[in-house]
């Protein structure tokens, strides 16, 4: 879709497309829609960031307690969103042995014990073994760096799904 | 469930309890638990307010177009959410006479066209006839005036919601 089809969407036809950019927020797609006409991708994401930073903590905690747990219980149960569910099984996340699964849950626990929201990375700029890695790196951050390194986990995730749905401004320019 | 039980949910049960007490934002539920432990069930609704009247204009707006047209599609094909499907079933809006629901079809279609989002109103505290003649009444006002109204229309929502979550502080005191 390139940027003059996105500009002429209605606000539902709008959230039904990019509704879930923000991990389980329509409202941020629903109020970035207020923008519109919006000059290129770039654009369009720079008002999807500023509305995320415009948010008190407790909104930027809210995000992050939206995401799920990686290779957690909804991985398990199958009741991610489609867009998390490919992210996590393009990270290996969906398959890993054993002794990492429980790794991972363990540290997963850990972290929302320290923070009160859970663990997210990018999953689609790292793999099982560098996640696990971050994880246990970033249980011993101060919670105030680790709520802001948790947002801009969400803009690299954000980004990759709004490429996915929009053409690029012009060939390799991003 | 007594406020000591909310106040011991974790940030996943609590999102999973409230997160749709304003429609289809659990982030705002997500932000709200930031604010625990709380005195009382007023003073958890007055977190969920301010919360909402901290947000941008363009935030509210994103708030309202959430929310599912009254006797719309979603209501038609079986999408609307469980607090939704309740509440425009206990207005009538369920069983609209053929001439009223062209008629609501109609003026919600001219509402969203003058506004750009949905009409918002607290069904449990109207019929259908009473929100046949609102919905009219609203569609003459000023744009400003009408994201306003919507608004104090979500949070005679999110209490009437709340209410049926949590227990009253006092016997009569609500």
């Amino acid at each position: 879709m390139d940027i003059d089809t996105v500009n002429a969407l209605s606000y539902e036809d709008f959230g039904n497309i990019f509704g879930n950019v923000v991990e389980k927020c329509p409202i941020i797609a629903a109020a970035v829609w207020s923008s519109r006409p919006f000059a290129s991708l770039s654009a369009l994401e720079a008002v999807f960031s500023e509305f995320i930073d415009a948010l008190p903590e407790s909104g930027k905690e809210g995000i992050l307690r939206c995401h799920p747990d990686l290779a957690g219980r909804d991985l398990q149960r199958g009741t991610l969103t489609k867009e998390s569910l490919e992210e996590q099984a393009g990270a290996g996340l969906d398959a890993l042995e054993s002794g990492e699964a429980s790794r991972m849950a363990r540290l997963n626990e850990q972290y929302k014990e320290r923070f009160r929201f859970p663990f997210v990375i990018c999953a689609r700029m790292n793999d099982k073994k560098n996640i696990l890695r971050q994880l246990s790196e970033r249980c011993q951050h101060e919670c105030t760096v680790e709520r802001a390194h948790g947002i801009e986990e969400v803009k690299k995730i954000c980004h990759l799904r709004l490429q996915g749905l929009v053409c690029h401004d012009a060939p390799n320019k991003l």
